[in-house]
């Protein structure tokens, strides 16, 4: 078990992860930098990374074995799974054990939501092929999915979920940014955003957000919002529709 | 601009991909191990990092600015990405420019595909509030998103689409893994796998993955691909069945 990058601070932290994997390393340098980083740094989320072969009880460390009944690709063993969580479980108690996987829901901002007010949470990241399902019988309490889409392993959609749950922590990050997180969760996709030079390369900033008239920049901002969500996602609009009512 | 971890060896790299960032450090483990780290080595594909911050013509190497119309969050300016863009595209074209965005198209297995036969692609990471949108108008040719949730930008997307991609690049994979990635674009989802011990805990492996029969255990896996589909996935299991002309 080590933490990657920097160790927490003074203050308590509000969450407690803990990440099984075969190849922890792929896991380091998103986890030491940025945002999810300074959370630890500012000791506001512990994360430790769990090596599986270092549970192994097998001679070589090997994690892995063929499938019964044949086939291609390795699936990973229940030994060392079962070790490394039952001596986690020994110290606390565990509110998920999350299982990120092409099986499981497609991972939202209300999973998000839910995830960040636990204490402790446990990510195990299976190979693509996926691990022995009396591990995922006995153990897992939640199959996330990042999308129809084939990855080497779970190791990327637990570190997009990290993200999202330590984001939502209190004081991870300042008031303006939380603000932001706020907004999406509105159900409409932002309109455009334009930052300096308002002329650049010939081509310059609508005039209207130039104009200091904050109740016309509401309201643009507002039509560009629907409009964007209207035809990039009426899944959402209708959603956002509803919520509110609008005849 | 920088490849982390180890250079390529002597074969001539199918893909090339590049990926801007003002946060580079972020994509550097990820991209240095596992799968993605071999093919690397392999020299099957290129992955170099752009720095936005060298790329800034201001004195502080300053990448975002306030929004027009004010508001909370930082923009990514588009004076750093026009002359990192432009630098690359004068020595080489790019078949697509991808920003990874809550806004784009859901990346799924159909886009890992159609991005693999490419020859050169570059991945612009945003912060999570967004780039200057003459960017977007300018450069991107492809917006992406990997889900309904609040990310800190778009490396770690950008990490998960790489892969998907780097997958299926030919001879990153062995023949064996290779099948795999097929038989998930078959529309079903994996029934559950077993690897040794055949007993663990007291939970067996089921008797038939042990029979040797290998007519009954292929039925047996495909009516549990199916039944779990049904269950989890009714909408890949309706696209199943439909493409199958299934009565």
């Amino acid at each position: 078990m080590y933490q990657p990058g920097s160790a927490g601070g003074g203050v308590k932290p509000s969450i407690r992860i803990d990440i099984l994997s075969g190849v922890p390393e792929v896991l380091e340098s998103p986890l030491s930098h940025s945002i999810v980083g300074r959370a630890r740094e500012k000791g506001l989320v512990e994360i430790y990374l769990h090596d599986l072969r270092e549970y192994s009880t097998d001679k070589h460390r090997k994690i892995d074995d063929a499938p019964y009944g044949g086939g291609a690709g390795m699936i990973l063993t229940p030994q060392p799974i079962f070790d490394c969580i039952e001596a986690l479980m020994e110290q606390r108690s565990y509110d998920e054990v999350i299982f990120p996987s092409p099986d499981g829901d497609l991972f939202t901002q209300k999973e998000a939501n839910e995830l960040s007010i636990q204490r402790n949470l446990i990510f195990l990241c299976g190979h693509y092929k996926g691990v022995d399902q009396r591990v995922r019988d006995r153990w897992v309490t939640r199959e996330y999915s990042a999308g129809d889409v084939v990855l080497s392993g779970g190791e990327l959609p637990a570190l997009m979920m990290t993200d999202a749950i330590v984001r939502l922590i209190p004081g991870v990050l300042g008031d303006a940014e939380s603000a932001l997180t706020d907004s999406f969760q509105e159900d409409l996709l932002e309109g455009p955003v334009y930052t300096r030079p308002a002329e650049f390369r010939g081509m310059s900033v609508p005039d209207i957000l130039r104009s200091g008239d904050h109740k016309k920049i509401a309201a643009w901002r507002h039509d560009e919002a629907v409009k964007k969500t209207k035809e990039k996602r009426p899944d959402l609009y209708k959603r956002y529709y509803q919520n509110r009512n609008i005849p």
